[in-house]
């Protein structure tokens, strides 16, 4: 089923707060160097033109001694939201099909669920009725499979998906399933001094364990959802369990929120892709002294990965694709703008 | 009057909630190269012995190639408390005398104050009455004087007083009543590939601005207490409101969940000086494979800066006193261990 039919009646908001995690991650798959590009063109996955342009001007100007934009490292932050402008979340989030299986993985130990909704219509795989189930629904299945473990225990589930899920259409492992010119661009501006953070709706545990590796991004560099944890000591052991209450939802006005939370200061970049990140590029851009950057992501190429925007269930485009014009953000249109999508079509 | 007379009947914990804070800094104090050694001893403000040795020989075993006790760089994260562990906590915490102050200051605009507890009691210099405002009373206050602007502005009031702002015994800016020892100790790990975080009680945006100058540690690798922020544009300006509303106690079982949260690794060497960081301790010392580090100032020396442990009843060390024996926790005698406290006595 689409992913409009599956979303009808829950919000984005909705699905992210259900969506809150903590974990750890797979095997991972990119070759390594895969991260930087060929000498001389630090970008090479990126069509020449006024969108590559942009971003190498940016850089440019915030590096170069001198330049009236000079910014000097410590301040060189950039934030990156994931799902959509890091890696696919179409046709769902990575972590809800985690969600979704974890809860067939668990169903053996829960014979009820055979008879009790929303885990029914997960097992049935009958969307229609989990979609009708709403917020609560959601909620449910993400504190039954997020909550309920220690931070190292849920760290070795998610660790084990990611190594034997596939995504749907592509086949491929999730973490194969990034954005090259994102990566590319990701090392371009590390190599300029940048420090590179993840800013994402998603589960701060379930990004930390695989997000070095692919991205080269530290879990102390990952800004996320979260639950609530409580320290205990157990046995002459120290523990942190997982509780099924929500603790931050770092999404929409969530983000700057998080930003200055985690980094304590204000981002001189920022890169997104749907509305959820409109707050984001707003602190971002809209105040501060000095040279600032946004960009936004389009999903115009239903070819080679998915198109979609204003009308979305799911990762939708449309107040921060007027908030773009205004504030002259600079606009990624995928299907011209990237030679390739994936690491593995070079 | 004592600390013990103004915190009777008010916990440590109270009070760390009440000092949730989140701010921006003074002018820097410490030469240039303050933070490190001469060369050839690292630690010259340490006096050789059991405790100076205890220090080089973890870092020398979890950084020599080929050691069995190796650790690779990005695992190399090490937690220090701030309070009584880097800069002087006696005879209050400095960001209780900023909340006073605060409440002096801001007593024009207030004109009922004057006959309003727990603020009368604050504007007379009656301590015992404002202890007597209980856990109450000091939330108030702080709520008061940390919450209902801009995160912006904050950070101007917090610089702003801490410029003029003077320790009532040492008759210096805070920012100077740091321990030398502990700067040596900071810039040493730095030297050998740790990265060195903040995981302090104090309000996160109380700390962040100044000690980037002072520790050598950005805002991003500081965490602390906080409050809630809204995030609003106002008048097309993207801004963040303080509220007055607890959002995170970052003591006692609050640190290894701020330690998961923010930093999203475990430690292999935390440092701390009270019972407030015994958790801290025991999740950096007490699981996880590989070789841990776990230390202790203990303050014995009343002539230079202040003697004080199991009965304090600010900082109180007693818990973890009895925990640093079992562990074979790192002990430092202040008296004993350290050449000099601060660094204007070089």
């Amino acid at each position: 089923m689409s992913p409009t039919t599956f979303f009808s009646g829950v919000s984005r908001r909705t699905l992210l707060s259900a969506l809150v995690v903590l974990t750890v991650l797979p095997e991972m798959l990119l070759p390594a160097g895969a991260q930087t590009g060929v000498a001389g063109d630090p970008l090479p996955s990126w069509n020449d033109g006024a969108t590559k342009q942009a971003i190498v001007n940016f850089v440019t100007a915030v590096t170069r001694e001198g330049s009236p934009d000079f910014v000097p490292v410590p301040q060189r932050i950039a934030t990156f939201d994931n799902d959509g402008t890091l890696w696919v979340e179409q046709p769902f989030p990575v972590q809800l099909f985690f969600a979704l299986d974890r809860v067939k993985a668990m169903a053996p130990l829960h014979p009820e669920w055979k008879d009790k909704q929303p885990f029914k219509a997960v097992l049935e795989g009958d969307m229609k009725t989990l979609a009708e189930s709403g917020e609560r629904g959601l909620v449910e299945i993400v504190m039954v499979t997020h909550a309920g473990m220690t931070a190292d225990e849920f760290s070795k589930i998610v660790t084990d998906w990611l190594a034997t899920a596939r995504h749907p259409r592509f086949k491929r492992p999730y973490t194969e399933l990034v954005y090259q010119p994102m990566l590319e661009l990701l090392a371009y501006l590390r190599a300029n001094g940048f420090k590179t953070f993840i800013v994402s709706g998603g589960g701060i545990e379930f990004m930390r364990p695989w997000m070095e590796k692919v991205y080269g991004i530290p879990p102390e560099q990952v800004v996320g959802s979260s639950i609530k944890t409580r320290f205990e000591m157990r046995e002459g052991r120290p523990e942190l369990f997982r509780l099924p209450e929500i603790n931050f939802v770092d999404d929409k006005a969530g983000k700057p929120v998080g930003i200055n939370e985690f980094i304590g200061r204000r981002p001189i970049a920022a890169f997104g892709n749907s509305d959820g990140d409109l707050e984001m590029l707003q602190w971002t851009t809209m105040a501060g002294g000095g040279r600032r950057f946004g960009l936004i992501v389009r999903h115009t190429d239903a070819e080679r990965e998915y198109a979609y925007d204003r009308s979305a269930s799911l990762g939708r485009l449309d107040k921060a694709l007027d908030a773009a014009a205004v504030n002259r953000w600079t606009m990624v249109d995928m299907k011209k703008d990237w030679k390739v999508i994936f690491p593995f079509e070079r």
